[in-house]
């Protein structure tokens, strides 16, 4: 019996980790694990910690959610310390390997230094290959093992130095939290590709993918970290760094605000919600249909089915309840019951449904294989119309920047028009929201074509950096499998 | 480090059990395992199924949630049979111990006898005592234990009418579901207390606590059991019993639509949806006030929440985002930081609350602590006004009817104002939902002081049964805990 | 993958439980767990410990070795109190089933009553028919179980009474440990089939199986509990009663000096150790062969071969080495390996036995199929000769007092003559002790074919009891499997 | 409660590891998982498997026994592929740190590389330093890891001539198992300390720590690896190198033959039963004594004290009883308990010692700890007369070779003289063997004290290498712990 593949599992792009520090308050391992919790959306196959303390590095990896392994009593009490990096990950690959959990460490010339990154690095595979003919080992297939070889590797004469020395060789995103015996590193690649923020907990600094990880702990948000600025925060206090060369022309990730990130987070200084509830607004501006109610496919759509619905003067209605016991893991129990369409996750509010016209909401469509499973499960309990409204415009290309999508080929949208998709899916209507009602839902006028704002390539296949490991033979890294348990 | 108090964790009552049969389908336990994850939400910390097949029955019981515990495919290899019920239940005391996990089976004169309980029966202790001097003994402290011995002793010549005779035996609420080799029996207390309903899958039939455990497989829903029914499931079709003395004055739980049910189940013949939304409708009528928004607390507040925000003509805004990812037995990892205020569980969307007058809709107040820790994040979160709308009566009084409640002096509505309990969660106005307005909601004109519809017990203090068992020095039920592993 | 069939991994009879109890000592479960890590031997699949402290009885039960289970913290803490019992069975139908692990407890008229117990009750079916025909229920499939009924429904008017009621309509082979909460009680069954020793540690009474439970501890020993003896433990000291007719006539289990009791432990006054090395002189005198060495198959051929050495003047030399890491879950990794002849659990000391005639000792002969496998061994590492010399008669018959053999037909004695079984393990000569032998080695002349002093119903077929459960068709318990876990 | 001390649990040195290997067999891994449990006896703590298959590492390692984490039909399905090495290990620190478990990975530049080693290195730390400087980065605490650097840093051509490269940059003990691609490599250092042999399966070359590790599976001992030998196994068969400069001037660990090796192994061509044996004559020849039995401390002093009763014509007796299920995790229930000199390893065979003059062969004394119990037990017992006999001679001096062992101070012998031990263990007399008696039982004249035959440092302080890495303030290697669990 097979774990359900992801992909038909959850139908929805995946943002691979999230990353969390905290330099200067007892008990530093602990309020790491709080940080990682509330990133846990980021990320939910394994999670690792680090932390330093009396001369030492203590460093606990474990596969599964945090909620289930970093509470443990004995699990903290290896973590002592008041400084302390961590992150939360999906896995991209088959396996759950433990040889790949962040942080990665190694001791260096200096010292110890461990490193947690959310990202990719797009240039990884050939610069690996490259230290590889100097005779660099690699034992992780990490591409955060690529940035620890290059600041081991700098001539520079100290670790501010290597470290910066180390991503100026880098391409691509990273969003990346570093400690050393003496200080906590925060960085972002110069596009700003994926967001870090920087807290402040009654005078500690703490670093996080999102706000959500500061409000947890009562933290305060100070500011995000700014594209290819590397923070450096000791006991004497932050400086600030800008080692790359300096470009106003950020391209911020436009998706994390149509699913990445939580609702209740403010990244790249807007509201995740409030952006949310517009895109709903501009959806129901752009893609009016007459209905009787509006339905969120939950959780997901639930912002822009709200914002919908209040543009469009409809009742918004829990049409579709969500089982939120379900976990990852539930396996269905045979073959034969698992291909019966099961509603694991989802179950139509039939009393509801019966005789209406539904607008259904959701965020976006992947392979359209869930749209498909709930529209059916809509129209068995009566619904006499469904119209789908997606609060994104069509994915029609994959994502190398730290988020686990589809090749190009399994995108829906890249394979089929609109009527298909329709047809496929089974609805009386379904459209998108254009490119320019996404970008005024995040506040711009439109889209600036010639230097577009934000990243969007997964809608437009404009990617702002090059691609250095997609050419050539080495496009896909081999993987050698290393697993564990205790 | 000690698992958080239920009660300080989730505030609520709890429904202790769900119950699910199937009968005449092969892999009829992998049914049981899809039905119970329906019922989930009935009982989060232990379950058990029962299968028959070729003359053995087998019987499987777990700790955990059943996607954790029964979906391996060794557990399910061991339940063979066309024949299943199963049971998932809430532990009202200390221990998670095996011995009271449920179905009971027991081997009798004429067979083996398995079955599953939600209810209480308030005569329990004192049958057993009555039948520990005849010489019976008892090797668990469950209630449903005694059902088993009366089965046995009855003088009846056959199963059913040994069945009849026992529960004729019992006072209380009794929703059954029981298996012998040939048998599925159905069974409900001629008050009605809990539900019970039939289903139908392709020609098997089903018993389940709700009808969310029908949806999940495509099973379609027959009719209610009714109140003071016995059902009877063979080979050759189903027939039906009623050996209590005819009532017509039924009393079925009115809690089950505030918050036990799910919200897509159909109750006593009620959508639980359209019935909170209703309730919610009757609260802004009864109790409004003039706000800028309408905040649900996630997620059982939520439908109440949609109905006042429709009827109020005001915005239903997600104040507060719950992380789905905190299962019940997180832990916050130090003493210290687990007195800070940690919001594991739930996020204010601070963005959206900061400067507005928020209506908070919640479901019922037991305690008060869950309410005052969301009030004092969503002012921390900058709300001008807060007024909180309770969509149900003040609770006042235990229920003893299958139902975890606190005892009366841990009630807050028993023990105070509510000008008083205004204050202890820091409001600037509270209001219930008044029990004419509750009735109103599940479409009765008035509570019928007389002759009341429903059991309203824990809102009214006026019990629809004798409490036995509550007379006398032993209405404490002395525990011996046994515990097990594999 | 499945685990070895128990027989082909160990080719020996199994006692199936030993017993301990301790009575008025501060953390009396730690000394239960000693007590049965001491008596591992007797049964190793599961065990459980009850303990009585402050008006509740406290169970645990868990599958595997006591040194893997009993000494969490977490488990002796949920076990305290003065008083406890404990049990560690070798499961005899194919599951672990939790149901059955001891000690059973129940709630009876007077209080709770926990029973451990080794041995068989002969005619415990046949009771437990008659009392579910007066409407008794059974939850486990335990013989035990009904000696819990008979207490409960005894007329008599104290537990003593009761107790001495209940074990009168027993038959067959009982060493029972029983715990109420004022009380730890001893008994044996008047033929005094299975051991049972008291003992003493600083003034606190203990129960045991064997000596060795008292050496762990440091604890004396006392005597014997004697056959047809109840003895009685309370706060005020000890009490002896003989409910049954007196018998001299008594018959310990003769096989227990062959190989149930440890080497170092006493049983029935004597010596392990020194009745086995006896034993193997006997086999010396009444067996000798020219030969260059003695070599035993460890361990339980060793004291016997020592025995065998001494008295034939001939070296004695360890020619098969155990490998101790291997447990009796150890699953060779495929199927084609495990049918290779793997060499698990034994290997040859090739240098040792190279050109050698050596003098295999071993206890007895089961089923032959580690015989077979041992000779070959010894065979390929280049013996000239192999003399298999068994410190036992042949074991014709099927024990029925609590220790688990093959049905007749496969025990090899029983369907092969000595010339035979020489061929089917390919031994130069093989020879069995007389059953004279074997009673002079206990210190007997001879055995007293009239009435003999031992039970040897395994070697001779003369059972000492009626075998009521063995007539009719109810001769196979049929069981109903429950299992669990944590 | 703490798991006990492993010295306190047993006072032994301890061997670190055993290395295994196959090439050029189906399911390579299932019979590295049986040479590893053959080789258990050389590391208890954890184990690592890789092998290769179809392009790709794969790589398991787990904390336990082998026969209880490697034999998961899961963990194997894992591994697949006919070449595969693998590794067992004692933990010289405390914890069971995952990132050391080996055989150690790493991805270099012409392609993967594992391996594994039994040994140590003794200018690891010195090398690392310096490796460290040029910008290498270390991720393991393990020696082995340097190796991999040393190898990926060669400039030599092909990889056979890079191993032979980092390996003549080695100082100190190591017998090593690499595997890449399409090669299975075999090393020893020059010295020849720890064993290496060359095995054979039906044509599938297997190298082994010892040769039980070819007997468990019926593969034949082909010859040593000899010392400074490097063999290369490929599909084109097995080649031989010599990259060290030659010495005539060897330096088994004599202690393999005292303590390490199985009795059924052959290890520098000497039977290690044999010579235990010889080892015991030359004790009683020495050390002769007046006494009634001779009695072994189980298991390891039994060999010596057979040789001793045979030589001596005393009476081999088994005075003293192991509990084979005490694991090494066994913890003593409670504090006062542990404190009370519970028996949990060995109980005194009361009724053969009684009044007995007893001599003890036990194999050495570290700390004396264990000495002091068994003594202190037998003496309980009721031995008249105690004289131990040691089966080697005073261990002085530490091991750097791969050996754990106290630091000097600890050691009995370096603190206290003979009649100071005699008192210590509170025995009648103590004799250790000669060293010149330890040397004619392997099967030299004398020692040779100009160039000794044997390393024989842990008796003499004698060390046959330099010892680079203890020197200065780096010879306390600090330890970065980290620990997973799946």
């Amino acid at each position: 019996m097979e774990k359900l593949p992801e992909h038909e599992a959850d139908d929805h792009f995946h943002d691979e980790c999230g990353v969390f520090g905290i330099f200067g308050r007892t008990d530093a391992a602990s309020f790491t694990t709080l940080g990682l919790h509330a990133l846990q959306h980021r990320g939910q196959e394994a999670a690792g910690i680090v932390s330093f303390d009396n001369g030492q590095f203590n460093i606990e990896r474990h596969v599964g959610l945090i909620g289930d392994t970093f509470t443990k009593e004995s699990v903290i009490a290896r973590l002592p310390g008041d400084r302390s990096i961590g992150h939360t990950r999906y896995a991209t690959t088959g396996g759950s390997s433990l040889r790949n959990i962040q942080p990665l460490f190694a001791e260096l010339d200096g010292g110890g230094l461990a490193v947690a990154h959310n990202g990719n690095i797009t240039n990884a595979l050939t610069v690996q290959r490259e230290l590889q003919r100097q005779g660099a080992i690699f034992s992780s297939t990490s591409d955060t093992e690529t940035i620890l070889h290059l600041v081991a590797l700098s001539k520079e004469a100290n670790i501010l130095d290597k470290f910066s020395d180390a991503v100026r060789r880098l391409e691509g995103a990273f969003s990346l939290v570093a400690l050393t015996s003496k200080k906590m590193i925060g960085c972002r690649d110069p596009l700003g590709i994926r967001p870090l923020v920087l807290g402040d907990l009654d005078g500690s600094f703490i670093l996080a993918s999102e706000t959500c990880a500061l409000d947890i702990m009562g933290a305060r948000f100070v500011r995000d970290v700014e594209p290819g600025e590397v923070v450096v925060i000791t006991e004497n206090g932050i400086d600030s760094y800008f080692p790359f060369e300096k470009t106003e022309d950020t391209k911020f990730c436009i998706f994390e605000f149509v699913y990445f990130a939580r609702p209740d987070s403010t990244v790249h200084n807007e509201s995740v919600y409030a952006v949310r509830k517009r895109i709903g607004e501009e959806l129901a501006q752009e893609q009016g249909v007459a209905a009787d109610i509006v339905v969120p496919v939950p959780d997901s759509g639930t912002p822009a089915a709200i914002g919908y619905a209040q543009s469009a003067g409809l009742p918004f209605e829990l049409g579709i309840i969500r089982n939120h016991y379900v976990g990852r893991t539930f396996i269905s129990p045979t073959d034969h019951i698992r291909h019966m369409g099961v509603k694991l996750k989802h179950n139509a509010n039939r009393t509801l449904l019966e005789g209406k016209r539904v607008i259904l909401v959701d965020d976006s469509i992947v392979r359209g294989t869930t749209s498909q499973k709930i529209v059916s499960m809509v129209r068995e309990a009566g619904a006499k119309e469904v119209h789908m409204r997606i609060a994104s415009p069509p994915t029609m290309s994959p994502c190398f920047y730290g988020v686990d999508t589809p090749e190009k080929s399994k995108l829906l949208a890249s394979r089929m028009s609109i009527e298909e998709m329709e047809a496929f899916i089974r609805v009386d209507s379904l459209s998108f929201l254009s490119i320019d009602g996404l970008y005024r839902a995040v506040g711009e006028a439109k889209r600036n074509n010639e230097v577009p704002q934000f990243c969007d390539a997964c809608f437009t296949g404009e990617y702002p950096t090059r691609l250095l490991d997609q050419g050539g033979s080495d496009n896909v890294r081999k993987l050698s499998l290393l697993t564990s348990n205790s």
